[in-house]
């Protein structure tokens, strides 16, 4: 039903500018940059723009486009939407400010544009948005210059965003860390297109292995809101961070987006009995995003711990603890094998310290030895001993083999930050602190158990 | 007391090594580079190491050396550490493993080294440690390569360890963020030198603002170690990571140093009791510890947040609400003159919200207006827009002349990252989420209120 959003098979940029730096410029650029559909600028001055020629209007396009991206002055809105349902276009982002988010008189130019589009099949995201991004197809209506914000490469997680600043801030960190989108939608005002339709929508994305959501408020009606999030749920993880949760956080919310960011406690519940994932805060949010993403969700809660550094372990413990994990220690008979692997000084428990100067192949026979009794891994790599060689990357990428959620931890500086960006290229995630990594994995385990017990 | 491990006239490697990437190596090549004291290499090889000449014993050496690093096989180290003692060396540190920390016959060798010492003016630091790292006067034990861990600049963190590895990797990526150590002090099984005695010398030390620790039980006599801790805190904020405090984290500590990790409240209460702060996991001991080197602590809890992103704002309103700040709002004449200087549609509260199309002058002017009415401020600044211009740095840095500390929240990718590098160059702590800016604002914040309710 949102297709077009994603992969229209041409697009007109309303306000496509002459002047680089401008909004309309830069989203004029970023479809001249890889975007394989028609695409049409529209702007009174016959003046080219990026060497193409310009069109008066919607309606003097040639063909009807699939998706119409305006980013004209407020008031120019309303007849800008209203060629665009004449000419049928299913797809409109409006990217331009000034509505409901700014008070009274901008409320009643959002209710106009809503009145424009009532019982017609064109439908809206914005306005007051980043709009869209989507890596397979290139549409991409972000504002914000590639030289300040990098675009995420694709990859499994949907995200979707009622703050647009939230939204490509993120957007930005994961592509630093290298991390995947299937797609990128900042939905703002949320006049027409709202977070059930697109937990609905990318419910059944192919391409999206798990949707996070950064809310302050529900544009939806509850019903509709509650019943997409549990259908959503139940093909696929969403995780949700709400913000505007304390009582001044809420007053915040309700200057920034006019939401009505409710009770703390409703949402927490709401998304609970729905399925869904609560993200503390905004790393988390991040960080489970990342997991889910990239690994199978564990089966249980049972949790494998290797390290190469004593107190990293330790400090995972604690967290596995508070997160009620199950470290259950090793069995007899692999203490036993794991004798002749490993050092005679390494501590044959859960965490498994193989101590600062042990190598990739211990790493890769301890998890082997050790697994079939777990739900899944975290392994420490302190890659700041010489011992650990280069060829971990390829050892611990090649455990994923097995089917279970392999994650790693890695703390430091450079060249730690070089090994983790070669181990997540092939599929594994890396946490600066062991706490994040356990975290991540609770999420995970949670996940799956939440979702067994609402089958049973 | 300590002086010697630190400013030593002249040092000598006892186990220097011919052996490129060999502990006995890096140790040898960290002197030569840097270090302007007298340097001597012992081994019983007479080929010279590094271009220099060996010498077979401490015994042999032309001068007792101020300082003795011992790297040689553990059932070497008793008569190394007679030799130390007859030549009256104050400052030995022992980088050797295989002692107290594997067991029974450890703990022999261990005790045994104890008896050498007791009643000389020996000191020992160790054993199985990482040892000591000043980066003034380039004293450096530290045995990983330098290509696969950075050390950090100089600055106003000390930072002592009872795991090296938590060290290390904590000093790798405080040189990655630009943030600078005044020591580093890996104290391992602390059988002369523990935890106490280094808290005492480093309240007194110039060189160090802030003491960050990494614990997992407490080496020294209770009653030393809480008079020591309170000195310190009095003169200058420390800061706890304690792990281990779960019951399955207690016995993972155990197996690791073999601490006795003890109960969690029995050590927040003494924490507490003696004016530390407590960080509860790994990313906030390095969050606070920044935030203390860099910044004056607020006097107060009242919190100015000035952002370019609505839904920060709302995320940083929400822990300062949890960690309970005051976020009061802008007096009605603040408001007033801000009107002239900010868009029309910039949310006049707090957090103020210059939206995303602010500029440098606004976060300054709105700072300047605003900040007599409050302890401190985070200013968030979302460097994806382009509006946000380069100036934003002097601007930013610049305010720190007001007194009263500055912090800022940068989230994204690579740009933003070289930003913020710019920032913290300047003295400026970034922090990648608002929630991490709010706590080590928190923390500051708290640490002055318990100095004051202490002197009443």
């Amino acid at each position: 039903m949102l297709d077009k959003f994603f992969s229209p098979k041409s697009v007109a940029i309303v306000g496509a500018s002459h002047t680089p730096g401008k909004v309309g410029y830069i989203i004029a650029e970023n479809f001249t940059t890889g975007y394989s559909g028609n695409i049409y600028f529209v702007n009174p001055d016959p003046e080219p723009i990026l060497g193409r020629q310009t069109y008066p209007s919607v309606k003097s396009l040639p063909e009807a486009p699939d998706m119409v991206v305006i980013c004209v002055k407020s008031t120019l809105v309303p007849s800008v939407l209203k060629e665009c349902v004449a000419r049928k276009v299913e797809a409109v982002v409006i990217i331009s400010a000034g509505f409901s988010e700014t008070g009274k008189e901008g409320k009643m130019l959002e209710d106009q544009l809503r009145k424009i589009i009532h019982g017609t099949r064109t439908r809206v995201i914005g306005p007051n948005v980043v709009g869209v991004y989507d890596p397979s197809t290139k549409v991409d209506t972000v504002f914000l210059p590639r030289s300040r914000m990098n675009r995420p490469k694709a990859g499994g997680i949907a995200f979707i965003t009622q703050s647009g600043a939230v939204g490509s801030t993120i957007a930005d960190w994961l592509s630093e860390e290298g991390v995947g989108v299937s797609k990128f939608v900042s939905y703002g005002n949320a006049m027409d297109v709202t977070e059930s339709d697109l937990l609905e929508y990318l419910a059944d994305d192919p391409k999206t292995k798990v949707i996070a959501a950064y809310v302050e408020g529900i544009k939806s009606d509850g019903k509709k809101f509650v019943a997409a999030l549990k259908k959503a749920s139940k093909k696929k993880p969403v995780i949700f961070l709400k913000s505007g949760k304390t009582e001044k956080g809420s007053h915040a919310a309700a200057s920034h987006t006019g939401s009505l960011a409710g009770s703390a406690k409703i949402y927490s519940t709401v998304f609970k009995q729905c399925g869904a994932i609560e993200a503390p805060d905004w790393e988390e949010l991040f960080d489970f995003a990342k997991a889910f993403s990239m690994q199978p969700a564990p089966k249980g809660e049972r949790l494998l711990i290797i390290t190469n550094g004593g107190g990293f372990g330790v400090l995972a413990t604690d967290e596995a603890e508070r997160q009620r994990l199950h470290l259950d220690q090793l069995p007899e008979s692999v203490v036993q094998k794991l004798k002749n692997v490993v050092h005679g000084y390494a501590s044959l428990h859960n965490p498994l310290d193989l101590t600062a100067d042990s190598d990739a192949g211990m790493y890769e026979k301890a998890f082997e030895e050790a697994i079939p009794k777990y739900d899944g891994a975290i392994l420490i790599t302190l890659f700041q001993v010489p011992t650990l060689e280069e060829s971990i990357i390829e050892k611990v990428a090649g455990l994923q083999r097995h089917g279970k959620p392999v994650m790693c931890c890695a703390a430091g500086g450079k060249f730690s930050g070089e090994m983790s960006a070669r181990l997540e290229e092939k599929g594994v995630p890396v946490y600066q602190t062991p706490e994040r990594a356990v975290r991540a994995f609770a999420a995970m385990a949670r996940y799956n158990l939440d979702q067994k017990s609402a089958k049973e």
